[in-house]
């Protein structure tokens, strides 16, 4: 994470103006204006993308990236789409959540007929609808989202007043089932996948998001993998405001700490940064928050492993007898990992190893973080006293409840057929 | 899809009128005014049902059909249902969502003993609320709902003004494990399925859902599987109008275009078909809309098979070393597929093979398809012009940001530590 | 399910009045005024826990439970907690939803270094924001939230009218993999876990909740597994009330029956107690209602086993020939299992075998529990004539419709490229 800043994003060259969208580790597209008309150019092709540093992988993709460029338009663009296929097998775009004419909606064989291998095809309709948008092939699905074609499209209001936010990020989830030691992700997986990216990037990968005390924060991510993904906010409390449908009437919001996107959904949640700090935001899947090489080492706790060691060495590598008293040495230890491996668990903090990887990354909220700044102001200083500590003192004992019946506390009689593990906190109260 | 035709549904033959719904490759179960009380007949048995044109499934049903026939009462009604029990084990039937006697609910031990193998029992209440319900078994569930057993049930307003629609579809998901070339699925199957249904039918054997430009159109699913079904609507947006616990307030609907339906989860949604065309309504998890094949075929994109066929054709047929392009070719291949097998990808559109399977059918909206007709008016004849089309000039380069700072479009210095890999816009403008 | 009674909850011994809440199977954790903060001690440490009578697991927890003690406190409270670390790695907790400064919020590493094994650690901040919280690690979390290290924490409003119900249960959902004989789960499972929680404890050991006629009833419920659990009420419809993010406004909410709680999600439902009866409440996904050893049985559902049982008692026990009519016997049959596993199956209701498993329980409704009377009060008496009965008489023919177009009923005429299986009614109508 040391490093990985964003850069401011990229104001309208011409057309009508509108608040630019910062896209994590990615940016967004040009274009050129036709006699009114704005036009684009999509190159589908093979690409390699750095998952974080220190892994990189073959996926298919739009202009050298997995995603593709940002789209960004503004509500009544009339746009044209070039679309280009560099891919070994014919592709279309689908351009998911639009108005538009039957024909230029991308479904292979149902509205248009393929693109051809090294063919050009063009799109063309009026973005009707603003809001947030995605586009990806709908022509062999399984295998070309599978391989990491997708794009973000945000269509700006007419009026650039209308819902405003102070920072506006966006990101769509993928995810890769990529073999320790290996490039290339199997394609065909439905479920075991064992890398889950935002922008086909993992922990520590991941640009942070950087925003000043007070702003309004709006994120906004969409889903295309094969599962939900409910994504977390540390810190602060916020609204789903808009879907790829539309933005949601304010009577109908819930607050909400973590936003399940399903497949094929996309959400903007927003809140207002008010209290300062790293604040952790990802998927709560615990496993979506490992890289690779987790899923399918054995459960050693408990077990003496000198017996049974030199049986695990004939399976599995000497430096994988780990795990006995748990995984969190996985994020320390100094393994030979195989090349193009990362480790399970990663990313150096402040105060040591974060133990993360996958769907994570930080909202940093800084009071100095000026307006169209989003570099990385470096971890946050605790005022003194903010930080857990160890205790060294004795712990007094709690109290007992004045409820009626003279009931111990904790309950002391578990109930004859239910054997409560009730530890006495008196047990504890004389030892520390 | 060419003639799949959809019949116009039963209009009831006595008791209260309503406007009855369409059920996707099904009907609704008649019944026998009897003093006063509408008297249906369930018969749970073994059932052989076409999943598409091409590959039949032993199934568990009802009535002769997987899943069984769709009941449509009025708010009021009281129901006397008869279940008749010709499956090998015991079963029971629960009403979801219904309000009911506590001994009607059908929970096997719990609230009634089960239907011993050749006995019929009685279900006997009032259809209190309003609604859209499912019944199903509640005993040995795993098994049972596993092999089919499902029906759908609407109790209809007692005004039928009340929220009226002008088409009204309904249909229920359920998921099959059939490996290729075999008949009957794995019951315990947790997660690998392989066939995605509508109504135990798959993609081209679903009914297409067939309406008049302007229709007020509500489809109602259920999901009997073991995951959640983002359902996905091309070109409209749509309101979840109701769910199996009632009616959503106006205020409370957000708009979408992909909801994501839960296990045991029914919902309404709806739309107003304003824009004419063949759009296509399917799951938006990739690998539900394909049929079986698919999950275990090895990735060999990028690789030259020509040096491994030998080794691969001794582990699956010849015709099996596919993909090295990607998919799409087993859409349009022609494979010796094992007996009762379809294709992984297949439907043919318009514009060749749509490439789909499982999870997918098409909305079709028409100026000229009257109220009441339900027939397939064959594939969109697009005004000229509306199609995406083949370019062969040139493509005309982006301008320049007008940004401060000279910055590059795209973003000409990826960060030292994430290696972004843009491709330079100018490096396309001139090639094509 | 006979007498695993529910004990009321503890009044607060000291500090501001609340309702306090009623954590399944488990209890809440007292504390000590120390000048005017409230001091709790949490230990992290090895237990035992039984699943339900029959089977136990080694799993990680708090206070000699898992999951640990539920945290009560009152809006505005200072809140002082020590940590004590007993694992054998290092661990450190986070406290979901809460708001607080950046440096309690739990993150190992990126706000604060872990806890070694063996100190204690001091977290300490005001509870800001009344609601439904839950602790759990921020540190090797894949392992330890597998191994059951998580607990309950609900903030009581300052205002103990506010929102006030008369039930108030919680409960949080976890996962396990647990071999047949086995003791202790497979941490890395990220998708087949056999063994689905509330609060580490699987049906029939699940406390019943007991309520009386017209209560409100609240159920909180917490989500710590890897999928999306479908929380399904019988006989009552519910809405959402509130998420670990607050309280959702009344607009807001749908009526539901089955509510989805995403993975780190918090839902709190309520619900008028309008019916008598012992209405199920459960996950709705079929596996998730079943114990081990279900998911790995082969299909053998019209197959004559005799022919193949030879072969199949080679790869299992002869006990394990089951299954070709079907599941139901697992729930019956007296089987050797292995020692310390629990039948797929069980539960004794008043009718016999309830035939669930995992995730199930009973809401119990009674005209006679009294206020603060959480005991069981055993199985609901049927009135009369209320439960689902045999009929041993004729069943009437369904009339006939009165559509237009002569067509019969159910469709006479499948389409000729979909071949529905319709069985006539008239076909049953003479045979029973």
């Amino acid at each position: 994470m040391e490093s990985a800043a964003t850069q401011a994003p990229l104001a309208p060259p011409n057309g009508r103006p509108y608040n630019p969208v910062v896209t994590l580790n990615g940016w967004s597209l040009p274009w050129r204006m036709n006699n009114g008309v704005k036009e684009f150019h999509l190159v589908a092709e093979p690409v390699v993308r750095e998952l974080a540093p220190g892994m990189k992988a073959n996926m298919w993709g739009y202009n050298g990236q997995s995603p593709g460029p940002t789209i960004e338009v503004v509500e009544g663009d009339r746009v044209r789409i070039f679309v280009t296929n560099k891919l070994p097998e014919h592709t279309s775009i689908h351009w998911h959540g639009q108005r538009l004419p039957n024909g230029m909606d991308g479904v292979t064989g149902l509205t248009q007929p393929p693109i051809p291998v090294g063919k050009t095809f063009v799109y063309e309709f009026v973005a009707r609808r603003p809001g947030t948008f995605m586009y990806h092939p709908h022509a062999d699905e399984m295998t070309q989202m599978a391989m990491g074609m997708m794009g973000f499209w945000v269509t700006h209001p007419r009026d650039p007043n209308f819902m405003r936010v102070d920072r506006d990020f966006v990101f769509l989830m993928s995810a890769f089932d990529i073999d320790p030691g290996s490039f290339t992700r199997g394609v065909n997986t439905m479920l075991d996948f064992n890398l889950w990216t935002f922008n086909s990037r993992v922990f520590p990968g991941i640009d942070t998001m950087n925003v000043r005390q007070g702003d309004r924060v709006r994120i906004r991510a969409g889903n295309l993998t094969m599962t939900n993904h409910p994504l977390h906010l540390h810190g602060h409390e916020f609204v789903v405001t808009g879907t790829d449908g539309g933005w949601t009437p304010p009577a109908s919001r819930w607050p909400e700490v973590t936003a399940d996107i399903a497949v094929g959904q996309m959400r903007a949640l927003e809140f207002d940064a008010t209290d300062l700090g790293d604040w952790a935001f990802h998927c709560h899947k615990s496993h979506h928050t490992m890289n690779a090489m987790g899923h399918d080492v054995p459960t050693m706790i408990g077990v003496d492993h000198r017996g049974v060691a030199a049986k695990i060495g004939k399976l599995i590598p000497d430096y994988m007898v780990m795990g006995e008293r748990g995984m969190a040495d996985m994020g320390e230890m100094e393994m030979p990992l195989p090349d193009n491996t990362l480790p399970m668990m990663s990313g150096d903090g402040p105060f040591g190893s974060v133990e993360m990887g996958g769907m994570f990354t930080v909202v940093k909220v800084r009071r100095e973080q000026k307006p169209g700044d989003y570099s990385d102001p470096g971890w946050y200083q605790h005022p003194p006293g903010t930080v857990a500590y160890e205790w060294k003192g004795e712990i007094a004992r709690p109290a007992r409840s004045s409820s009626a019946g003279g009931q111990a506390m904790p309950r002391a009689q578990p109930t004859p057929d239910v054997e409560v593990q009730v530890r006495k906190p008196s047990g504890h109260a004389g030892h520390h």
